[in-house]
């Protein structure tokens, strides 16, 4: 007998799926081109893939005759014990390879946010606190970590990482952003990005693209936004990802931009993402995306309709359902109405990473371990470093913090004594959990209520929760402010519940209307401040708040994100000053609840006072945070010519001139007097952390490259114009220490997708 | 002596014009190009534009020996006498005609958005009053007599209407416009256009364009609207307000959308406007606006750069100084860095103007009558008139309204007293003497107090004011209750004070950051609504409030927007029932405070609810309102098949089915349920108001012509497409009556500028 090319090892991946396409049936190359979500059993011992919860209208068995693309989170919907569920999803695979004329697996797919979206797996740090730790090594490190956990347990595709950028932070989903820059996101994107493919498990860019700025802030809300901003605003963080961290999966936002929903863009996902920027891999649809074309957006009649218009676009599998690209699209073809060649561009797109995936190998085996820990004493050291650096202190004007040993403390807030405020939405306690209420946590979360009671063994603890996280009753108050009055210090722990769809104040489709804190917890704070004791406040919530009420009457601010399972140890380790804060702002703190939208990359008009009574500028900037030492900064900044093809290096060198260890973030923003269109006063273009004992002085040079200058002009091409501009290094976007004045000189220059889009530095 | 050929009323404008700019230097033709804002003697007896509060960086001599384009708004700085006004404004006319070598003298142009925005003028009610009218007619009757009366103090040009389409009601200057729906702006302003038009003034569309799209709503923050959303919403009602209306110029907008600044923007100003729409009038600058294109916009670096930028976009004249065309330009233009036929092609535009205006004639004589009334019985009857159309009764719901003859009524509110709360920003007393508190009114503005007391003699009538419009003072609360305790009904008047940045909240500049009632007002209404008297809430207000929080528990909610100087007795004949009342919502009106921005123009994704916590529907549709009447209505509406270039009739039968006369409002809405892009749910696309008197009935027969469901396509065409539709017939966006269900066939259509922007309605 022998072996057909398309089984053959040694060929080229092409060859093979060349041969393997002109095998197979119309239907099985669409079969390759759908997932199913088949649910878990929920007693954490049955096999996982053949429970149907959420796809009762197909039969099982007869749906993997044709083979199967996908297989959607098999691990992610009910508690399973991650051995038993990798068992489970082995058989699985198994049963779908012997099912179908190819023995061909489907590739297995997670989420995989802040950690393994699954029961009893490391829950990390959300990605607004890794965007709040300037620190892309690190995020690559966990992300690696995360990578080999999914490998562990047979699992091939992760959903992440969110690469949206915040551009209204009433939206449920900022946890899940990097904030509101698109150059950090970029960065620590591409890290994250980095970290995952590392493992072999595929990266997915989401969402792509626009869908953070809906109006109003609304869930899946039309966006607004215009072609430069979504070119310069919007894109910057995936084709980063993509360049620089080779990503091989890109998610299709819900979103519709200008009328124009990204999952029926054949510009958007397939002239700029494969033409332009020459991607490669895999466009999947996000969640019953394609039928919201239908029902959603009305861009199309009928859910065949709804499958031809994705797949004109680019999308090459639907999930977690076939219910476009399933039935209605194989009697579309073969009606004549969509042509079969669309359908071999996406199944050969998904062979091809099957075929690297070595799923296409007559040695493949999806036997898992017997042994799987999916909460390793590394993950939790990654999600311990993360967190610690990804606390913001936001103020701290009398050194207040951090606090004595002997102190009478009085915590109160309903967020300093549930292990849930420590975590995201997508992190699987707060997920799926709240759905199964008897079963257990399945990792250990200490409170920040219990962790500073073991960072201060001698001080004098008390509690008061004071009222509930989003609940109007005040009756709580009266012992709180008892509490906070018998204390040297108050601590209100404050912020956010994360959950889905109404299940939170934060989180996917928790989105709010200000942004006043939850609940009562702004009266709450009155309260404490009004006892005259000194509040120190610390937020863990999934969005900035507006904080501008209580601007000089409280003692400090910390913001914590939902700072993952070691967050209590973190957050109680800065207030005890084991841990000297470091994190930096990735999205700008408010002085106002309303008034949104606003972030800080914005043209003057958007900083004009005087022609609006509403004063748009922050209370807390954007890259602003504090720390328990001091350093002073020296730099070579200089003015200076260079072409509009040219570069500049400029280096900055700080001395941490303090008494104990910390770490400083060197930032780097750029300010373009004069433009052709209008530029934000100042974006970030570089950064830099470095942790310096105390005396130790590093030096970091950045060279900045005109490239990195660029922006979309009115004919829509990247360019880079002869000019002035000032390179401005400073703690903050609004602190500026150092500047360099660069004339740019030369003609207009158009760049390619080849153009540089990371600014290059180098530590000594 | 023989006649120079631009003298010679016999030659077409345009051979005359010919001539004179080939007599012209470089400096006579730019003088053409801007205006200088003068200023008025404040005493009211001096020579209006020989003060120079505004323009002192100049020799008022020296400047007009080259001429001067325009006198920026002589009457509207201070209070002047309208006879001694036009006096000193034909002094100052003949002044500049003999300082320059040609005689000409300047356009002199004024606001007359509300009326002639000067000291006893004619205050009418605000465009968002004229939109609650539903009566184009009305407001063309009302235009015709500001025009007239512009004209009769020598004013040649108005600097109205706004149709900007209001797209986040947070915006101080929705009071401007004439509500959220293009058609409605579009028809509206049309009216207005050829009221103003037909005495020779020339009208001033502004602002052109996306001025009310600001992010958060602050005034001149950038806009981040698509190029679909641009075309099919912001554009629509200058188009047809040239096409319909025949405005003679245009005013390019402070803002920027998507980087690109309306003033420094040819596709927009010279492409669209003149090429496309085939515009041949003048394009003036929003005041300083060219300057903000260095200072605020910095896609300039100098002033020169500015006026080049604006000049070579398509702005003819710079208001209401010459920073920028005046000396920059010139240096500019000699220096060879501005082409000198970019100002001749500007020169030519205003000269063609001044033309048509008689301003080149020898026989030009400014000479004004000596008696003048701006405030005619005329004018004041137009006010009244459209003051009782605009009033919209809300709710109603067990009839408390109208009120009885014998009631006991507590009046309270800090807008039941103030004959300021009737009028809006850009009326003169809110405008211009809150800067002079000694000078009268001008006119006399009877308040909702007074002229309910005049309405009800037999009523008890007792007045709290409660509390003040904005300030944080309750102490007044106490005697409010204890007035409405002691009364029948009590009858909350709330509102807004209309005034300029900083001085009201609303008008230009006052933008708020949500929409709760300002200042405690809200916390007024609780506690009288508290009190369990029934309680009608009258808004006075230049924008909708968020009313949520006292849905089911008021006894009648009335919203007037500032109606004017004769809007207390329109809102007191409703009150009585002397009025039936008829308005109907231009904007709707929100349950929440937070939340913006949201208008109804939403395609499905703007209205879903299961996929955000946050409920985006209104509490008051557009389109909305009571009447104390009830009609019956029939139609003839039918499912129909027409061509893609066809039309379809269908008519409605209103009969007035109660005991009073009232007016009826049909309005018909476009649904396209699947189209190449998303479409908004509903769009308003016709209506007509009919009056009725008790059992009789109207008929109106819409013509709809297919071109009416035409959009901008991904290529940015304007497309009529296949398919279906429905015409809706209702009483309100939300309230359908009749429906047609039209199959449109044949291929897709593409329109240029020549199609039907206006839906016939025939009325018999």
């Amino acid at each position: 007998m022998t072996t057909a090319p398309w089984r053959d090892p040694a060929l080229p991946a092409s060859a093979r799926v060349d041969d393997l396409l002109s095998r197979m049936t119309l239907q099985e190359k669409t079969a390759q081109l759908y997932g199913v979500w088949v649910g878990a059993a929920t007693d954490g011992e049955g096999v996982a893939p053949l429970q149907r919860e959420m796809s009762a209208d197909y039969d099982w068995d007869e749906l993997i005759t044709h083979g199967l693309g996908q297989l959607t989170r098999s691990f992610g919907t009910a508690p399973v014990d991650p051995a038993l569920g990798a068992q489970a999803l082995a058989r699985a695979q198994r049963r779908i390879a012997a099912a179908g004329r190819f023995g061909i697996p489907a590739v297995a797919h997670e989420e995989c946010l802040a950690g393994f979206t699954t029961w009893r797996a490391t829950a990390y740090p959300v990605p607004l606190a890794w965007g709040a730790s300037f620190d892309p090594p690190l995020v690559e490190d966990m992300a690696r970590r995360i990578g080999a956990d999914l490998r562990s347990v047979g699992v091939h595709q992760g959903l992440a990482p969110v690469l949206d950028v915040v551009r209204d932070p009433r939206w449920g989903r900022v946890e899940e952003t990097i904030g509101e820059d698109p150059y950090l996101t970029g960065t620590i994107g591409t890290a994250y990005v980095r970290g995952l493919e590392s493992t072999g498990v595929i990266a997915t860019l989401k969402h792509f693209a626009g869908y953070a700025s809906s109006a109003g802030a609304r869930n899946l809300a039309p966006v607004r936004a215009g072609v430069r901003e979504f070119a310069d605003v919007t894109l910057p963080p995936f084709e980063m990802a993509l360049r620089e961290g080779g990503a091989r999966s890109v998610m299709a936002a819900y979103t519709e931009t200008d009328g124009v929903p990204a999952s029926a863009d054949p510009r958007l996902l397939t002239e700029l993402l494969r033409e332009q920027w020459g991607f490669t891999g895999t466009v999947v649809a996000d969640y019953f995306g394609i039928a919201f074309l239908r029902s959603l957006h009305r861009v199309a009649g009928t859910d065949a309709e709804a499958a031809h218009a994705a797949l004109a676009a680019g999308i090459d599998v639907e999930l977690p359902t076939l219910k476009c690209y399933g039935k209605p699209l194989v009697d579309a073809v073969r009606a004549g109405e969509v042509p079969e060649e669309l359908v071999d561009l996406a199944a050969r797109r998904v062979l091809l990473q099957k075929c690297e995936l070595g799923l296409l190998d007559e040695d493949w085996d999806p036997e898992p371990a017997e042994r799987i820990d999916l909460d390793s004493t590394a993950g939790r050291t990654l999600a311990r470093r993360l967190a610690e650096e990804s606390v913001v202190l936001l103020d701290n004007p009398d050194g207040l913090l951090p606090l004595a040993q002997d102190t009478r403390i009085a915590v109160v807030g309903p967020r300093a004594a549930d292990a849930l405020a420590m975590l995201g939405c997508y992190s699987f306690p707060s997920h799926v959990l709240t759905h199964h209420p008897d079963v257990p946590m399945g990792i250990d979360i200490p409170t920040v209520l219990e962790a500073l009671r073991a960072e201060l063994p001698d001080a004098k603890v008390t509690f008061a929760e004071g009222c509930g996280v989003s609940d109007p009753d005040e009756t709580g108050f009266e012992e709180a402010v008892a509490r906070a009055a018998e204390a040297d210090v108050c601590l209100a722990v404050l912020g956010d519940r994360a959950g889905l769809f109404g299940r939170g104040t934060s989180g996917e489709g928790c989105d709010v209307s200000d942004l006043r804190l939850p609940g009562v917890q702004g009266e709450l704070l009155d309260a404490l401040v009004a006892t005259g004791v000194p509040v120190v406040l610390v937020l863990l919530t999934g969005r900035p708040y507006a904080l501008g009420r209580w601007q000089g009457r409280l003692g400090a601010v910390v913001q914590a994100f939902f700072p993952g399972e070691e967050g209590g140890p973190a957050v109680a380790g800065v207030l005890s000053g084991r841990v000297n804060p470091s994190g930096r702002l990735p999205v700008s703190v408010p002085r106002e609840p309303g008034g949104q939208p606003w972030t800080y990359l914005q043209p003057p008009l958007g900083l004009a006072g005087e022609v609006s009574n509403l004063d748009p500028t922050p209370l807390y900037a954007f890259g602003h945070g504090r720390s328990y030492t001091s350093f002073a900064w020296e730099s070579d900044a200089a003015d200076a010519e260079i072409g509009t093809d040219g570069s500049y290096e400029m280096a900055v060198t700080v001395r941490n001139t303090g008494d104990r260890a910390g770490a400083e973030v060197v930032q780097l923003y750029l300010h373009d007097p004069v433009a052709s269109v209008t530029r934000p006063d100042v974006r970030l273009i570089a950064y830099q952390r470095l942790e310096l004992e105390p005396g130790e002085s590093r030096r970091v040079a950045f060279r900045f490259h005109a490239d990195l200058s660029s922006f979309t002009d009115r004919s829509n091409l990247k360019v880079v114009e002869p000019g002035l501009l000032e390179l401005r290094l400073g703690t903050s976007s609004a602190e500026v220490l150092h500047t360099a004045r660069l004339t740019l000189s030369g003609p207009v220059r158009v760049l390619g997708p080849d153009r540089r889009l990371v600014c290059e530095a180098v530590v000594s």
